[in-house]
């Protein structure tokens, strides 16, 4: 019975990381399909999400044997339900993706806008972030998710100057206001793409600490 | 033991039903500040969103305290699960509400766009999901929960008309640009709402149906 349950759990880490690893790919080729005006990877990046959608499936079934058959003790209850957490986060990063392409295919059949070279700016940030939230999660690394707390700022920072200068765009010609908005959401959700990742922090500090830091203010 | 285990079982149910109400409330009078124009209640707006926050807290410490001590029946491990979830979507339609109340702020500084009567149509159907959804979840109501997800087509084909609608008076005076942005951003907040609504009334249906309707379309 103990080995199963390791087995299991070290299965359960394995599937949130290859989770991770696809969602920050889909986001990385999403924004390339905006960026090279190349629609070939949304097929894809599709496929990718199905995969996903199928693991976020077998995880919440994971979770829910380890504990069910297990009972676990008190740590491994704790990153069992963190990881239930993570899994949804890890589903919504694939959705941003989609989203981010939906709009791609919309904008690749009008001219292009000048290029805003500040948006896969924004996604390698976002994707770092992915990145740096789901290590820190599976090594309960309680600083390195802090890190990306802190990097959450800068996102935010950089989607106020992207949808500046959309707006911009806009008012100097209005022919072109359907394709800033798409960019203006687009922006957004690679934004909610490094909501998530902070998302994920957090859950990191919860397991590693045992403690919430959600709403600290109010603490 | 068992006596405790039950009332704390009560208590999650009865937590998650306020939380929810708490957050349909935010979300209408969110709604109200725009379309009457008076930021009065948006001090007690934010007072709800920490009363949201600090009951998300103690609703996760109770999900973890019922399994921990209680190691609770596999129909009663899956509600406790589901309930772990469904508290994550309730905080985040209390960030919409916010997130609201925020644009309106500033909406309220500038002359009033020509009312837009969609937006407080699409706020009370996403609201009456909401309710829907959760009362779904607390009965164990599949049938019920189905019902949330049909309805989320047509706050989706509500968006899109306000949009074409909002694009319009961008269209017709870059005067309004930036309010026009404002009330498309506003409109997806409350599509976003629908959107928690839908994710708690799949969270009932894998509770009651003890599996998993999410991406139905692989299976």
């Amino acid at each position: 019975m103990e080995r199963h349950f390791h087995e299991l759990l070290a299965d359960l880490k394995r599937r949130l990381v290859q989770m991770s690893a696809l969602a920050e790919t889909m986001i990385g080729d999403a924004v390339r399909v905006l960026v090279d005006r190349d629609a070939a990877p949304i097929a894809e990046i599709r496929r990718m999400e199905d995969e996903v959608n199928r693991m976020q499936v077998e995880v919440d079934e994971t979770c829910f044997t380890l504990i069910a058959l297990h009972q676990p003790a008190a740590s491994d209850l704790r990153f069992i339900l963190g990881a239930l957490k993570t899994n949804a986060e890890l589903e919504r990063l694939a959705d941003e993706a989609i989203n981010v392409c939906n709009k791609a295919e919309r904008l690749l059949q009008e001219p292009p806008l000048r290029t805003l070279e500040i948006v896969p700016r924004m996604a390698a940030i976002a994707r770092d972030m992915v990145k740096s939230s789901i290590d820190a999660f599976i090594a309960l690394d309680a600083a390195k998710a802090r890190d990306v707390l802190q990097r959450d700022d800068e996102v935010d920072r950089l989607k106020v100057e992207a949808t500046g200068v959309l707006l911009g765009h806009m008012a100097a010609d209005p022919a072109c206001l359907q394709r800033a908005l798409a960019l203006i959401l687009v922006v957004r959700n690679i934004e909610r793409t490094a909501d998530h990742a902070t998302n994920i922090a957090e859950n990191a500090i919860f397991v590693a600490e045992g403690c919430d830091v959600r709403h600290h203010h109010l603490a």
